[in-house]
């Protein structure tokens, strides 16, 4: 509890550190020009489309007190906010999954209570949102960010799956009311006669696959063998909202003798409509919720603050992964102060809150990423190589090499000589005799990602969320069904790089066929721990997942459902370490303040070499920055952490189609 | 011209052949006890869907003069006739897609012509079915067969090709017809008003995209990562009928409120229902068609008789592809003369004729072959490795593997000793100092595969196929749009591995990505052959391809479809070699009067070594002969064609996750 004994100590620090390059962030995106458009369009589309997702949901939950357009406008004011004030600009806000779910736990409850009911339910909601500032605020005073290093695998993976089961829950129960009558509509109207609700079902059943199985699709793009590398890169970036207009286009092309709302399409008030007008009555509605309710505000609110917490740091932890290389300073405590005043701000004109969403942060940073290292490497490999036939000492042979670097890399900041320490370090350790130097390797390890970090792409998106508001009449043409396919899509897409999901997986693969994983990329720790400590941490992980999943179908308890990640959190630092041996317990769930180093580095390394091959040429015009970084990083935006073992060699060398002879 | 001088000849030496063989293709089969059945009901399920479904085909285009009873019918017999009395007992018969093209034509004539109609329909094609049982009896007889080195891959694969698109257009044509109110309907019906009308197409929508992906999954079942071995072959060779049999049950789960009719189901008249005997009748009807048309009848048995003799040949050759190692002789010649018998008999009780059929033969063969290698291998090499430390001279090196293969393989019959002189061949080769002898390489490229050959199994899968004539009842459950999907199935399933299909796709992948093919499995051309010349070659066999297939949509002269193909064949013979140079020809369309030995040899070599994999141990457990066998096939049955040129070392090599360290 060090950090508590000084107060606002890592505000204060943040804020210094981010205003030093305040103006660089405002200028370096402008200079980038018209340059900036591609991932500022790229984020938005990945951003706008869960948001009008979870908009349809909330709606559905709180009988449309809440629907996409509030959605939308929390998104995008909490964006503009964030983007002008924010320490970290990186990182991208949204209303996400977790939020609606406490908000249908607080309608729900809310509704159930007559002192309350729909009628003061964002009123109450505001109140918590105050609570939830409050404690925010006390958060960042009192330096909690510091713990950030407790957030593990572990417990963000556990919440990771969470999300994605939820999300396949709603695309199961959205799919089954599409046979249904909608509750509060009449069910005389002649679309909801047995056989256009049948109808309607089974278009539902078409378009909800039919979106999966495209987007899945689409997403992969990137690596495919067909077309130019630009429209490769289009459908990969873009090819999921394309297929949401795509499909709700050919919703349209259902015969005129259907009637009208067959396909059923998105429920919401149009912004102008007097139904999303009453948010400016909140703030007065809020003196009239009976002070008991007041008060009780205070246990969502302590939920959705650790939330918050939680998930806004680690989003922005991701959008910072030491892989970026990025040269700006962290802003943890900062960011959590300025959370807590939208989450305020959000509370009293009754929008729901925003916070930081991954996989979208880490996606937001990936697109602004550059590898110089294509073009730097070959010339350091050469050098160094010359050095080498030259029987240089390590010290001449790094000598040389930073003389590449240096000359080509523009502006050597900071990062760079550290970069260059490394490299160093790197090049004289191997003064040992036992493996020689090998260039390709090392300078592959050491070679540093470019970020344009800025503030412009995430301003500019926010802008185009707040300009989508006024389309939500177009966004209405939408077929529901199509956004359960969305909804699946999600939850399916999150799950590979999850390890938790990958040791799952593990655990049902037949022993014969385990070298199979092994042939393929694979996580570090399946050779590194024995199966059988895998399979007792997953079981472990597995039977906590389902208490979690549990709690959320308890009525109103489900409020707590936070809970138990906070508490694993304690566990993973306090209990596990006494059941796991250290070095095993790293491999399945390395922690900051234990992490192996190695690891990382060989990964960037390992795959960047996978990457090399030149065979045929050219690789280089097709193998753009954009397909390596994906292939750097999982699905949650995550750089992958890999390591190349001994027996790995062998796996692949075997696999290699039997084409690697013997030398 | 040389074989016509001597006619008979063929026939006789067939007869001798198999004569001498033929008590031990029963005892065989018979010794083989239960172990039989596996194939048996593979095999019978593999050859039963295609039938029914072109029963289906048929009955709809000849408004039900024929449907899926006949097509069984003519299978069974043809099966249990040719198991019995036939020449090669591994190739299976059955009614192909051809055939039905054909019945189509004559069908569509015959019911032009006031003086046939529908009545004298089956009469007509009888007297067809004379003239081509003539044509097929002068072909076997002036030993026709010499030339069926002639049929090389681009007329084989054009054909493949062709049949694969008419399944594509049935399977669209199908599932547009769900939509609409089938002729000779009375429209009136529930069924048939729109919204059942609509319902049911979306039905259909969604059984075939369902029926068509399962299928295609379950088919890669043996390669999977979960499950046992044993139901991974399971899932994999009965995958595609259980997906039939689950979608079908699916059907029957809409809610009762829809009419009975919806979704649509085959139609099918029982056997014994009236509408079956009138077959009896056809030899009667046969004296009342006009003379004229009996002379007319010449034409299209010209075009089924060469249809018959190219596919049927074609069949029983790819089932006795020289990689299967087959003990017995071949009966090309006398098998055309006993299919010529089975087509009068077909024609003379009307069914539609049955003839050698792909993939099912070829599979059939694979079904029974086993891998003596597994075992084999590990002591040769073992006794090999042992001789070369003691600096042993390849000829002992060769003694001591001698000894240990015959120890081992029970039955030396001349194969044996061939493989051995290969063996010792490429043993002796060695000498030269270049390359080193490593004994894996060698034993993997010369050792056999064995087939049990026999006829218990094609006996056992005709009569079952017999039996399930009387299971029309239960067939008429499946959904048709289930049969559009099982037809799109059948067409995907059938490219790859198809020359002219993979190189197609070539011309459409970017340049900068022809790596990607190059690192994975490629046929020999992609590398020996310069990309122009693969891309005339294509582009001729493309346009030619077009041609065929605008031939089929000729009214009545499309009953001459066949005709192109036998141009093809000369235009390969005659004027191919002057538009190509001999090698890339060679490469491109291996004929077998210009093959290059090496190749084969070298992919069994370089398939099996892919397989070597010793990873992890305990391969040997969990890759099945069946697994291995199935990775050295293509869908159309044929043993791959792959050589390790020195190129793909390379891109292997790089490709192999960068583990391989460079030496």
């Amino acid at each position: 509890m060090e950090y508590m004994k000084t107060p606002f100590r890592g505000i204060l620090n943040d804020v210094k550190g981010r205003i030093a390059c305040y103006k660089q962030d405002w200028v370096a995106g402008i200079h980038s020009g018209f340059g900036i458009l591609a991932p500022t369009t790229y984020i938005f589309f990945a951003s706008a489309l869960p948001v009008i997702a979870f908009g349809e949901q909330l709606s559905r939950d709180t009988d449309g007190s809440l629907s996409t357009v509030e959605t939308l406008a929390s998104t995008a004011l909490c964006g503009i906010i964030h983007s002008i004030l924010g320490g970290q600009p990186l990182l991208l806000l949204g209303v996400a999954e977790p939020t609606v779910i406490m908000y249908t736990y607080l309608y729900k409850f809310a509704k159930g209570r007559e002192l309350l009911g729909q009628k003061l339910f964002l009123a109450w909601a505001g109140w918590v949102c105050v609570w939830t500032a409050v404690l925010l605020f006390l958060l960042a005073i009192f330096n909690a960010c510091a713990i950030i290093n407790r957030f593990t695998r572990l417990a963000g993976e556990l919440f990771g799956m969470l999300i994605a089961v939820l999300f396949i829950q709603e695309a199961i129960k959205g799919m089954v009311s599409e046979f249904e009558v909608p509750k509060s509509e009449d069910p005389k109207l002649d679309k909801y006669q047995f056989h256009w609700l049948y109808t309607n079902g089974l278009l539902g059943i078409i378009f909800t696959f039919g979106l999966l199985y495209t987007a899945l699709k689409s997403r992969r793009a990137r690596a495919w063998w067909y077309g130019t590398g630009w429209f490769r890169s289009f459908i990969a970036d873009y090819g999921v909202p394309l297929m949401v207009v795509a499909w709700t286009g050919l919703s349209f092309s259902t015969p005129s003798k259907v009637p009208s709302g067959v396909p059923r399409r998105l429920f919401s008030p149009l912004p102008w409509d007097s139904a999303s007008l009453h948010h400016w009555t909140v703030i007065r509605d809020m003196g009239n919720v009976p002070p008991a309710y007041i008060f009780a505000a205070f246990i969502p609110a302590l939920m959705i603050a650790g939330l918050y917490f939680f998930d806004h740091s680690v989003a922005s932890q991701m959008a910072q992964q030491k892989e970026f290389n990025l040269k700006n300073p962290t802003a943890y405590h900062y960011d959590i102060l300025l959370l807590g005043f939208m989450t305020l701000l959000c509370g009293l004109i009754g929008l729901p809150p925003s916070n930081g969403v991954l996989p979208q942060s880490p996606m937001h940073t990936k697109s602004l990423a550059v590898l110089k290292r294509q073009l730097i490497r070959r010339k350091m490999v050469a050098s160094a190589k010359e050095s080498i036939k030259q029987k240089a000492s390590s010290s001449e042979i790094y000598g040389n090499m930073q003389a590449v670097f240096v000359e080509i890399d523009s502006i050597p900041t900071n990062a760079v000589i550290k970069e260059l320490e490394d490299l160093k370090e790197a090049v004289m350790k191997e003064e040992d005799p036992k493996d020689t130097f090998d260039p390709e390797k090392h300078i592959d390890a050491y070679l540093p990602v470019r970020v344009n970090e800025q503030r412009v792409s995430n301003f500019l998106q926010s802008l185009l969320l707040a300009a989508s508001v006024c389309a939500v009449p177009a966004i209405k043409l939408i077929p529901t069904s199509v956004l359960w396919g969305y909804f699946a899509y999600m939850a399916i897409d999150s799950l590979p790089g999850n390890q938790f999901w990958e040791r799952m997986l593990l655990l049902f693969i037949a022993p014969g066929r385990r070298y199979k994983v092994l042939e393929g990329i694979h996580a570090s720790f399946v050779e590194s721990t024995p199966f059988k400590y895998i399979a007792i941490f997953t079981i472990f992980q597995f039977v906590y997942f389902l208490v979690c999943f549990g709690v959320t179908w308890i009525p109103i308890a489900g409020i707590l459902f936070p809970l138990p990640f906070f508490i694993l959190i304690s566990i993973r630092q306090h209990i596990l370490p006494k059941l796991f041996r250290p070095n095993h317990l790293r491999e399945l769930d390395a922690a900051e303040y234990e992490e192996i180093t190695g690891a990382p580095r060989l990964s960037v390394n390992f795959s960047f070499k996978e990457r090399q091959a030149p065979v045929l040429g050219n690789v280089e015009g097709e193998m753009c920055d954009a397909e390596i970084l994906d292939e750097l990083t999982t699905s949650r935006g995550e750089l992958k952490l890999r390591t190349v073992s001994f027996r790995e060699e062998n796996a692949t060398q075997v696999s290699s189609n039997g084409a690697v002879q013997p030398e």
